[in-house]
């Protein structure tokens, strides 16, 4: 497998952040072709109370390296990272590599 | 489903760190209790060869919060969780929370 994983900073507007995120962005991820499997956790505050570090993770699996390419190289990815700016506020980090059950 | 995510920093030695993880880590992880899906990926350099800002990311899905806690407050967990500082050098990020298949 090939992951995608996109770590959200903290937004200025959590709730705005929220409803732009699950209306818009995950129909244009959803749209990503040979996208197998999307993952949306929220991480909650740590057990002092803090903000987590990240706001949102997103871990988005392809079959490998060529389907993910291909998939971020179409029109449909390139929609997706345009909406990046739209709603991240704090930021975005991407990270990207090959991914096992180990 | 309940996500724990662990981001390990960049580590004073890539290769031992790796082999570390993979030895005697991984059947750390394995073992918890209610563990229902673990992936590890390793992301890559950026296109302008930089490394990235993680050195592994790995993702554990337990059912609930109820059993995410319940593996990391028992036994197993706690082997896990001081297993840790062993390697990773550079320090880790974890992050907990929520998830779902948007």
């Amino acid at each position: 497998m090939y992951q995608l994983t996109v770590l959200y900073h903290q937004p200025d507007d959590p709730a705005a952040f929220d409803d732009y995120y699950d209306r818009t962005h995950v129909p244009l991820a959803r749209a990503l072709p040979g996208l197998q499997r999307f993952t949306v956790s929220r991480p909650q505050p740590g057990p002092d109370g803090a903000a987590p570090q990240y706001h949102l993770v997103a871990t988005l699996e392809f079959a490998d390296q060529a389907a993910f390419g291909s998939a971020m190289g179409g029109a449909e990815g390139q929609a997706a990272v345009a909406d990046v700016p739209n709603f991240a506020t704090g930021g975005a980090t991407m990270l990207t590599g090959p991914s096992q059950t180990p």
